[in-house]
């Protein structure tokens, strides 16, 4: 898994935001703080629903990017991680879909 | 990176967009179509948004998880994948921040 | 301007607020609180994105309701109104171009 | 209803949409075209989502502003505008709550 391009990238944005050098872009959203972090997620969500309905797929992908980029920044803020995530998916699908909470997205297990 | 839990989800969620029964909540979400999935995916980053800065860290994994299983699921639907957005991600880490165009958030290259 | 339509919504909103019986749906937003109503705003706007970019104008008049009537009821919650808007309007409608702080939408003022 | 400070401000709107000289901040927007309009009401949305759920009541005001003010864009680029808007919320007050179609935020009518 220390190989995988979005553990990796997880990796360099803790790195910034220990980073003694406000420099970077990364480093200047965490300096920003927790609203301006969500705020940059909600307004690059806005912008995936658009290339996503807009029949402009060839945007979807960089809007993706930089959607979960700043989740992984989101997320180290709040002394998270992708692994957090991760093990959150995993509980789920070894869920049955009887036990689900009604309305929550978790059907996506094995069947 | 074929174990990884992503992977494996993002696995299952293509097997249910071809799945000929449409019972399962990610089928259901391939059926009603691209606006649906885009409006469950922006309804997801509200609610992260709200998690993130509402003082309620707690929630913020399990909306993140939900995030990140409607933008699988809209990747999908666009015949793209995680792989696309690591592609991009590694892309861009390759980049100088010199080249990078304003504005993006391509700043997070190791230095 | 008693008689304008979002007058009177808003009055209605008010008196639901104040309503002992939780009934109605604008009632029961109340009654679920802040983080409730600010989500349902940002799933109106969603929505009202969507039906902008995704070629189906007939649907912005329905979606464009929906978002200004959550947005009264989240201005009614915080003890505020639309003529605390309309005075913030105001006030940017007098002010000089040049003294507009950057970004900020206020360029709007008749030249 | 001519000299409401919303009506006004969307005269002001229109005008500009009409403009030749595009130099105005809404103008921009019209010459940007739906996407960025959408994009822009979008963003305001998220900020008064985070507004209203971080404690930060006083910036809900400003917030509402920009968000009332794009979507008025919005309409005007649609060659639809407040009125549209009011009717509908009139439409809606003068059905019955048992008319409602299900979901919909139409029980704000007067009991």
């Amino acid at each position: 898994m220390a190989d995988d391009t979005l553990d990796r990238l997880e990796a360099t944005i803790r790195a910034r935001k220990d980073a003694a050098a406000m420099k970077s872009y990364t480093a200047s959203l965490f300096f920003q703080g927790r609203s301006r972090i969500a705020q940059k997620l909600g307004e690059e969500a806005i912008e995936t629903v658009i290339a996503a309905t807009s029949g402009d797929d060839a945007s979807i992908v960089p809007e993706a990017a930089d959607l979960i980029f700043h989740l992984l920044v989101l997320l180290a803020d709040a002394d998270l991680g992708l692994d957090d995530v991760r093990r959150e998916l995993e509980r789920r699908e070894g869920q049955s879909g009887h036990d689900e909470k009604a309305g929550r997205p978790l059907s996506f297990r094995p069947e």
